[in-house]
């Protein structure tokens, strides 16, 4: 039996992202992000209010990275969520997290997180669903710790979380429960 | 330590998001897309292989629902990545899956699937990522057991996983591990 919700962005799950770049001083802003992610192989896309500290700066460094949260950094992505980079000056360094430049785009790498994007603004896009940004992926970096033995990210390692749009819940990832292009295959023999 | 990975559409988690239309003949297509999700209070986008059926019809009808998929239809949810709905004429009945035409949107909901969006196309787009479909969310409907007391949705119950693009793992939702604008507050306060 099926319940009618009316009009909500409920799809589940999605992602805690990490969106970094620098300001006009060259400090560092980092805002949290569910709206977006990888929109082709070498692409993603960030889906934001243009009035945000992070939009101002990407429209002066053409560049950015977005990371994966992970647990142990739970308070502080948060807290990269509640804090307007526009109202607090000291928003990054109240987190207690630390930021390097990145060797490939004009954009800060947090050295916390355990995988980060490096990305260079393509498009500024305006349509009926507002302002996306549309970066190219130009490199990525993951902690050693992450990686299982034949150097691919293990996402058991990685601690990431997820949020949930229906209660503002932030949750672990679970249990491996199949195999992607394999879970399906019988009925392919059918 | 930092490890560098290559140019990886690398984000996590990713949604594993059900892409139900109808084709000339009212026949019934899905597709399981990981890339895409909510992009507005009202929006979602789907960045799609314009080659695909999908694309086909969603030109044709100008709507589509988009499902959450839960573990106890994982097997459906994988075959509707891997098989191609140009070449499989029986794709959705081999699924063993049941559709009823929604209320709302020319578009088929899968009944067995616990959470659907019905959609209107509003925009198709092409940039340097590629083809771009933008609809509006005009109904949500939920199926009552995924729902708590409160009569909103339960993650819990919702028996949901994730796709991870590194080792193309499937994964069950974990515990809950905090809340959003919530976790992070201590820091406001400093």
């Amino acid at each position: 039996m099926k319940k009618e919700l009316g009009v909500k962005p409920y799809l589940f799950p999605m992602p805690v992202l990490m969106i970094a770049t620098y300001g006009e001083e060259h400090d560092v802003d980092v805002m949290n992000m569910a709206w977006g992610g990888i929109c082709a192989d070498n692409m993603v896309a960030l889906n934001l209010d243009e009035d945000h500290k992070t939009s101002k700066n990407l429209k002066q460094r053409n560049a950015f990275t977005i990371s994966v949260a992970d647990i142990a950094h739970i308070e502080a992505a948060d807290f990269f969520g509640i804090a307007s980079g526009n109202k607090m000056k000291d928003k990054f360094e109240r987190s207690g997290l630390h930021a390097v430049k990145s060797q490939k785009v004009d954009a800060p790498i947090i050295e916390e997180f355990p995988l980060t994007l490096e990305c260079k603004v393509v498009e500024f896009q305006h349509s009926a669903a507002g302002f996306r940004v549309l970066g190219e992926i130009v490199g990525v970096q993951a902690e050693e710790r992450v990686l299982d033995e034949t150097g691919k990210v293990d996402p058991k390692k990685l601690g990431a979380f997820l949020f949930d749009p229906f209660q503002n819940g932030y949750y672990a990832v679970g249990e491996k429960v199949g195999q992607a292009w394999s879970s399906g295959v019988r009925m392919m023999k059918k």
